[in-house]
């Protein structure tokens, strides 16, 4: 048989987070196997409610383990990297990344007791590294993390670019610019498949650079007459610094709060990312600087409860409270999804009379990632054979696989689980393997379709009722049928407290009930909840999850 | 003691939604009531999951219903309308609307069980109607729904304009043109108040005509090869014209689908707004033509699970199944908070192929809410001594009133509760009543505050654990402990049954408790609800909500 050469996304390909993307060469079913990035994504109340994170399910990977080879990471987001701690046990191969997200690595290795010395780091293209039949090496491009790089990935059928999350920016401030001429250099002789991040296909603008939000973020907190506070993504270090700058400048003092915020600056400057970065002074310093001489860089600019943003925005936090006339900057956009939190952050700083500027001018951020025309400028650049679209929900798949097409080259969309073969002029799909996700539930992981979360939501929607009965030796009710209710109303329709209702009309079935149900757990189970739903219908017009509780004294 | 002209928001100041504004003249106390508008706020699973409907909370109104006059409604939409038939009841008043608002205000009435003769058909200004000391007339404007109005509110104290939800749209297509030199005319002998949209604030652009969509609209259907669907807010009479009719003129046959969309437009026709809606099919005849000749206009703008859109999008509907090189355009923007629902259905069509044509271009929607400029341009054509900012969230209020200000207006931030007196030159907050939200819970009203929905997040967050014990006449345990989880993982860190781990220390602790523990109800349930969730904590990291069953022999 001969070898082939496979693409398989396991995750990120279908939604936006959790990228995990499997390459494999060799002879069929045989292939030699690396994976490209392992990131989680966030989960939401409407369909994970009470869920820490969300996996890709690599089950497939773990049965195919003897013939994986290396786990190779793009860059630090955690929709990139954020599962190595979780799942590093269950693939046990050497990880290789640059040195900035290597650090970010280990970090994590660390938080989960996993071994550090596994992540390997490794320098920027030409380096390459062998892993079985491939070769890797991460040719560096701008996005909005430090060191992010593409994946230049050979094998015998060829080169393969395998672009991570990227933007074209030739002035990206901190990190390195993307280099046309070195891209072209690399993609001279040819490459057989681009696959190539989707999320901002339908964004009709060229990208704007980092450098062009300093000059206009410059000015606001130049003219701000007291406190700046500004939050963007911790990661985003460059607009970190072009933020602590510009309170540098204004003759500000300068105060990171958040653990994210610290650790990200640290990481830069631990790995020779971020060499200038002005001085900052502790929060219990901040506490004592004149309001007008302090500008703080926060957390939390996705309006996430528990991060410096939102505490500012309820009250005091570390020692500071924000007053009337102080300035909030949202040098960020609001993911989609995240808009209720961001939201209510706004309201609260608005309720103590905090003037918030949020990227609706658009002056104030700038995307991370490549917009329709830039995809097409890397099409060119790179002049693959093909384009496979990934990282994106369905319709960004759809929309750059018909971008490709357009402009003649052959693409094919490749939602998680679609195994390509991507050895031909063509790619074709191969097979198909289950893929799904698994949730970080407190400290212990969970199918997507086990049922947990599905009972929760149902909980959240209808409340819960506890139906309990005892039973005598003889099977014979002890008593009355006796129920308690957590998130269901107190009153119904018949104007008397729900809980009685259900006890009488419970019990009224226990009086009638026959031996034969009765002495079944199951059948009595069954009348007990199906009697509790439907009083619980006709008094409140909602149908509570029940849990029955049969005690005998047999 | 002088009578005073007082202005309490009971809903729909400080946050979007739920409208409910209470206007009263008299002495202190004894002032004479009216109310404008009663809608209601939708439910999010975040704060309030299985929740149907929100309204605010008029106990301070039914406190005083014996001093209220009326209830007047603005216009159609169910953020103004909404609760009129949950709380008529309650108010016991006549309630004024022009035809098409009281046509749907009749209905909502019926659906709830109310005599539909207490609303009342006014014809628009220069009709008055008594209403105690005030005299309130209805002043067309443009909007997103059929004869929208404000309310001229005159008292002894003097004219107070209401400005309702509006947009200063010369050529509506559909209903009144803003007319500025009718206002002018109204406005002209002064004006003591403007109380005053807010949603738009933020928006710097003067707003669009509803005329402008139209011809974008048709150029898109004209050239669309396959079937055409597409979604607005179906109160949105004008848009759903316009959609028609560039369908019509595409030579489509036109298919109306979703209750909403019928009854909008039924209404319309019954009132006289709308006399040439192009010819519609019913589903049946529409499943039968060619789909090249066919357009649906359909319900669900905002992905809302049940309505026609996300049925389509989920497979056949009504007997049509859409198809790759279908088109659907939302001619709609997304609601901050529906995004999720929105982009679901939006790659299930991706999924089937069908192109989807969303607002992002600026070109299929129009607002129905004045932005700043024409904020300022009303301020400026009624020209009154003060402006009250009214529906809208803080943020909105506050910028609204610092615009005022700006231009030398009295203007001030009143939210739900606060009670303002405009009697004189300045507005001046006299006194705070008791405002919050009252939850539609299937069929019983229950309060926000009442912990129902506290226990149904907690649960959602969490899972539920029940505990039960069986003690015997001399108060000793009969056999062990019984749990059933519900939204729990089943297993833990020991890699055995949660159920079984939480058994096994609750039996032990139940083995070693006192006599003086085991007699007391709530002690033991106490001790054994802390048991449980530190079990759970151990096992799975996360602490459950908890209900403890104590059967007893005695």
């Amino acid at each position: 048989m001969s070898d082939r050469l496979i693409y398989l996304p396991l995750g990120g390909s279908g939604e936006i987070g959790m990228n995990a993307y499997v390459y494999g060469y060799g002879p069929k079913e045989k292939e030699r196997l690396i994976l490209v990035d392992i990131g989680v994504a966030f989960s939401d109340m409407e369909s994970s409610p009470g869920v820490d994170l969300i996996f890709a399910d690599i089950s497939w990977l773990e049965k195919n383990k003897d013939r994986l080879e290396a786990v190779f990471i793009t860059h630090g987001h955690e929709d990139h990297i954020g599962a190595i701690g979780h799942y590093w046990e269950k693939l046990g191969v050497p990880v290789y990344a640059r040195a900035f997200t290597a650090h970010l690595a280990r970090h994590k290795m660390a938080d989960r007791g996993q071994p550090e010395d596994v992540v390997r780091t490794v320098s920027a293209w030409p380096e390459m590294t062998e892993a079985g039949p491939f070769n890797v090496g991460f040719l560096p491009i701008s996005h909005s993390i430090p060191e992010s790089a593409a994946l230049v990935i050979d094998s015998p059928a060829g080169r393969v670019i395998h672009s991570g999350d990227f933007k074209l920016d030739e002035t990206p401030l901190v990190g390195e610019a993307f280099e046309p001429e070195l891209w072209k250099e690399v993609c001279k002789d040819g490459v057989k498949a681009l696959i190539c991040d989707s999320t901002n296909v339908f964004s009709p603008q060229e990208g704007r650079s980092e450098a062009s939000v300093g000059p206009e973020i410059e000015a606001l907190v130049a003219a701000a007459p007291n406190m700046v506070v500004a939050t963007t993504f911790a990661s985003n270090v460059a607009r970190v610094k072009t933020l602590a700058e510009a309170g540098q400048r204004a003759g500000r003092s300068i105060c990171l709060m958040g653990r994210a915020m610290r650790r990200m600056v640290e990481a830069s400057i631990t790995t020779g990312v971020l060499t200038d970065f002005p001085k900052v002074i502790s929060p219990e310093d901040a506490a004592s600087i004149p309001r007008e001489h302090l500008m703080l860089l926060v957390t939390g600019s996705q309006g996430e409860h528990r991060a410096a943003s939102a505490q500012l925005a309820r009250g005091k936090y570390n020692g500071i409270t924000l007053k009337e006339g102080d300035l909030f900057l949202f040098s960020s956009k609001t993911i989609p999804g995240n808009e209720r939190g961001v939201i209510r952050i706004i309201n609260q700083l608005s309720e103590m009379g905090v003037d918030v500027v949020d990227d609706s001018s658009g002056k104030y951020h700038v995307s991370g990632h490549a917009n329709r025309p830039d995809l097409l400028r890397l099409h060119d650049v790179v002049n693959p054979v093909m384009v496979i679209p990934n990282h994106g929900e369905h319709r960004h798949l759809r929309e750059h696989a018909k971008l490709a097409n357009q402009a003649g080259r052959a693409s094919i969309v490749a939602v998680n689980g679609t195994m390509l073969d991507l050895t031909g002029e063509q790619p074709s799909v191969t097979g198909y393997v289950e893929t799904g996700r698994v949730y970080l539930d407190g400290a212990v992981q969970i199918g997507a379709m086990d049922g947990i979360v599905r009972d929760r939501l149902r909980m959240a929607m209808n409340g819960h009722v506890t139906v309990n009965v005892l039973l005598d030796e003889d099977d014979e009710p002890l008593g009355e049928a006796w129920v308690e209710v957590k998130g269901v109303s107190e009153m119904g329709r018949s104007k008397a407290p729900m809980v009685d209702v259900l006890e009488e009309d419970l019990t009224q079935f226990l009086g009638r009930a026959g031996a034969k149900t009765l002495r079944d757990d199951d059948k009595l189970e069954n009348e007990l909840r199906r009697i509790a739903r439907n009083t619980a219908r006709d008094e409140i017009g909602k149908r509570p999850e029940v849990t029955v509780i049969i005690s005998r004294l047999s």
